[in-house]
């Protein structure tokens, strides 16, 4: 990726698996909508996860602008390639990520967009590259990191026959990715004076396990989710920790004959 | 709206809310990523809720059929309206209403939409009938229901100032929107020869409590969830009860000076 490289994140500090915190106190929705606990609702609620402001650990910093994350996976690859290096885009992978940067322009972000995060893998490399190059604003400082390259971050519920890595690959991607998650996705630092728009260009699981970490759903739940290539999947974090999605794998910018998952 | 119109709901016959259920063993995952309880992750495993096969109580039918529902939020409207006749689309609605029909003609769905659905509130009416306008497909049947007029569906977590209705609101919003989504998302009849499109066009609120329980996510967190006006969200249901979403939220098919949240 011949691009304008600030940082290279290249080692992987094996970080702990998620946060999220399952109260299983009663809600007050018991109350509202009835206590029969012999309903399936009433069940329901007495396990309920309830929201945690405090998920990044930054409550109290009195942090002031929101974080705009858009998340793009990259495009339609090569998928027999025997490696990395020959799993790179299709012709029609590389026109997908140019129409996705036309629509980043169309949007007005190329004036916007703070910081540009991409993956280390080549198809994420080749899709944040035509990206890059079609928002025209070379002084946007880019950020390639192992972090976030593909992998598998926790077993999917309910899982599926025809992708079943070993566990020992869930245990060491799912500390990597959850790094990655720690890393990217948290409230503007205090001292961030304005509101800022940061691209991430990376792949479908990383996207998918993000989004549910973010929005403190079952992390276990990212298989439930599909992902286009290409697709533009926007979170938004408040300073008082607030999260939620714009858009999950938005791909109207790509007329149907473009539009692939795999 | 002056659409073919098959079927009449209007009868709110009170129904149970919701149907998650979260299972309080440990996942397999505790011995996968490590037991130690005092980790936040171990926490979370605890109280899991597993993927349940059998939550359209349609376990043992042996379909053989998917269906596609495309959710479709309603155009701008006049917020100053003072009655739902007064909160009809402004000009722009109207526009976001129009490009949303040609989106779904250009993928090519005005020939494999099978059922089309539309609250009876005013701004779905008129979204509705300027989508099912764009299709050119008279033979589309239509059905207008009051099942998933906007609402209040569960008390949001977390909650927001800017919107507190009364309990009692939630108490006979709740039941009404839970019975609309028993009665529109669930797996296709096992008499079904063959995959179905079909379109609901809605609200907000509805929309994304309708994600949340379809995918089997906490119903309460669907405010997390952010909906442009004639955004498409697509859900897809397979003959085994999996459910995933292809997209949220998708309004890559309006320029960017035609995109409204409210």
């Amino acid at each position: 990726m011949r691009l304008k490289q600030l940082v290279k994140f290249a080692t992987v500090v094996a970080g702990g698996c998620g946060t999220l915190m399952y109260a299983a106190k009663s809600s007050k929705l018991n109350a509202t909508l009835g206590s029969n606990s012999n309903t399936a609702y009433a069940a329901s609620k007495e396990l309920s996860n309830k929201w945690d402001s405090d998920w990044d650990k930054r409550d109290g910093e009195n942090g002031k602008a929101s974080r705009n994350i858009i998340l793009i996976r990259h495009g339609q690859y090569n998928l027999a390639g025997n490696d990395d290096h020959e799993r790179c885009l299709t012709e029609l992978g590389k026109e997908q990520a140019i129409r996705t940067g036309m629509r980043l322009k169309e949007l007005g972000l190329n004036k916007k967009i703070t910081h540009f995060v991409v993956s280390t893998m080549t198809r994420a490399q080749e899709t944040g590259d035509l990206i890059y190059k079609q928002l025209g604003n070379d002084a946007i400082p880019v950020e390639n990191t192992d972090l976030i390259r593909e992998g598998a971050p926790v077993e999917p519920d309910p899982p599926i026959d025809t992708w079943n890595p070993e566990r020992k690959t869930f245990f060491v991607d799912g500390a990597r990715i959850e790094t990655g998650f720690r890393s990217f996705i948290h409230r503007a630092n205090p001292e961030q004076e304005f509101d800022s728009t940061e691209v991430i260009v990376c792949h479908g699981n990383v996207i998918r396990y993000f989004v549910c970490r973010a929005l403190q759903l079952p992390p276990e739940a990212w298989l439930r989710l599909s992902l286009r290539h290409c697709s533009i999947t926007w979170l938004s974090i408040r300073p008082n920790g607030r999260v939620s999605v714009k858009c999950l794998g938005d791909s109207g910018h790509l007329p149907h004959d473009k539009l692939t998952f795999e």
